[in-house]
């Protein structure tokens, strides 16, 4: 029956030169795969942060409009003149969304590691997710055990390998511990584990009590909240217990990452014993991995010694190389049922993507709240 | 006769806890050189801008008053409260200034290494060079080669060591071409005349028409100003027109810094064939070694690929490691005359540097204006 697989639903956001975005469900042709490729059906793809930002673009939510109905649905909403100049390089064109994502492989081409494969739960990256099928080359899969559910492996890439991408850095980058905004977040709930795991220190900065608790209650010992009166100090405090001096940030705008830096420094500072009007030459460096303030960053120079720039899992994989990555790679699948394990606060169809409900809660982002598609469900 | 030197005049700077800023001159013994170190009389030693970090802190000129004459004149002058915070490190403790200069070698201690040098002229860094005598181990000098003025050797190591360090970490950090801010000051000018003898494009950005002219009339190919209507239009065609990725800047405030990163990303983005969120894969580098702009940086991430930091001399010389740093040492050297040579607005006493015009004139750091002092000059 699967051999008969020859069209499947495909998830497209437009945005038009005239400000309008568009997204809507393509009937598009599933090609028979090369000798190298295989067909997965995909059964679980999870909305990251990174994922809205191909699928809204900097469109207004609150401006989404349907039209039609089930899989003739259309989504359309306002894209701010101001904005649109960001988008330059995608207006007019359609593009398949979702970056990871799960299922079953239902066909196969000729060669032998793709034959391996059939009937195989594998986990994928690589775009196009938000989709019924997705053709792939059989050697860019992850292979799941035995017993893996589709859901369970959903988020192997995107998540697991970006936190562990962090410790990675550190390590590599000589700082033996590491500081995370926005850290209550699944990605930073995740990076607790693996720091708890690997004994390694690590100070969450988030912004709200409740945030505070959700990590307490995970085990997190460092948690300092930006709303309260003392957080600088208290920040100082906890790089001067753990010695961190990298940090994570998922917010790239405001004052916070100049905050975290002069902290690092007035840490440092106080271990000198010699004045230096250039400071510490201890290197302190943040790292800018998202943007979920859009305010500018501001910061006045700590010192002399210090770095800061963005940090993007991709260009990380490529250059510590195949090798590294796939050790990465295998304790994610090693790891997947505790350390990597990922919870999804509802599971929705493709059409379900298209529910305006659907669309303003996931487009929220909010602490803890993750929604997942299977794009095989009926709509 | 010189065996008979014991003691000699040096400057000092003192800021106090109560935010008085006192510049005076000290009578200080000269101890005997240990046998690897030698006696050099100072004759010249710069003004450079990182040494009226050390000498005015962050004391207002305007506040500047001078009681006594001669040897025994004090300049006081007010640090506001506000800035009195960042001067912790060095609040009560007398400061010796001046971080090059060059002199005759008039005592040297048993070794070898040490007598050699007697009687020889010598460059030297390591700061208290705004003194009559300087102590220092023989192996840390430059010596200079037969009939060079200690003038003409004055400035070996901060502005020719800073301008080739930038060329360097072009070349080693996979660049092609860079960009230089506040780039006709006289560290800008050398650069102009390294990158023109090594044929790497160069693109100097400058505040005014007149250093704009500075710089055509020695040769720069490509100078933009901040304060032409096109700016960032400008900016952007000679980023293309060069490959620039690497920019150096010496403001370390303000907007400059991501104009140049958002310049050189529209550049690349210029460049590319497929469209991608995160923006171009090039990597944009801006290093930060100067403040002469006190705002805070405000910069809006450009895509993923970029970096900002601080940039230093020493730090970068320990990286590099002797060998390499010695290379550049000797260019210094061959090149005194032309790349390297240094002009100077005026020569003064250490007495002269507590003059209250003086002060107020080498504390505006005018572009192309620059002091030299000679310690043993007649106050």
């Amino acid at each position: 029956m699967t051999a008969d697989i020859t069209t499947g639903l495909e998830l497209r956001s437009l945005i038009k030169s005239s400000g309008e975005l568009e997204i809507s469900l393509q009937q598009v042709t599933i090609p028979a795969p090369g000798p190298d490729e295989i067909v997965v059906r995909v059964e679980a793809s999870p909305i990251n942060p990174s994922d809205l930002g191909l699928l809204l673009g900097a469109a207004d939510p609150a401006t989404a409009k349907v039209t039609g109905s089930g899989a003739s649905a259309v989504v359309t909403a306002r894209v701010a003149e101001a904005n649109l100049k960001a988008m330059g390089g995608r207006l007019d064109e359609s593009m398949a969304v979702g970056n990871e994502g799960a299922g079953t492989v239902v066909k196969a081409g000729s060669s032998e590691a793709a034959q391996a494969l059939l009937g195989k739960t594998v986990a994928m990256i690589g775009g196009a997710m938000y989709a019924q099928y997705r053709v792939i080359k059989a050697k860019e899969v992850l292979l799941l055990p035995d017993g893996t559910t589709a859901e369970a492996g959903a988020s192997c890439f995107v998540n697991p390998l970006t936190s562990l991408g962090m410790t990675e850095t550190m390590r590599r980058e000589g700082h033996k511990a590491l500081v995370h905004t926005a850290a209550a977040s699944n990605l930073g709930q995740m990076l607790n584990k693996i720091c708890q795991k690997d004994g390694i220190d690590l100070v969450n900065i988030v912004r709200s009590e409740a945030q505070e608790k959700i990590l307490r209650d995970i085990g997190a010992k460092y948690v300092v909240n930006t709303t309260a009166p003392g957080f600088f100090e208290d920040l100082v405090a906890a790089l001067e217990a753990t010695g961190a001096t990298i940090a994570f940030d998922a917010t790239g705008g405001g004052k916070l990452q100049g905050q975290i830096l002069h902290a690092m420094e007035a840490a440092a500072v106080k271990a000198m014993k010699v004045y230096s009007r250039y400071g510490s030459t201890t290197h302190k460096q943040v790292y800018v991995y998202g943007r979920l303030e859009p305010r500018p960053i501001e910061l006045s120079p700590p010192g002399m010694a210090w770095g800061m720039g963005g940090w993007l899992l991709f260009p990380f994989l490529q250059k510590i190389g195949k090798d590294d990555a796939a050790k990465l790679r295998a304790r994610v699948v090693a790891e997947l049922k505790t350390t990597f394990a990922s919870h999804y606060t509802k599971t929705i169809s493709l059409q379900d993507v298209l529910n305006l409900d659907n669309l303003r809660a996931y487009a929220k982002r909010a602490t803890g709240e993750k929604y997942l598609i299977n794009p095989n469900l009926p709509g």
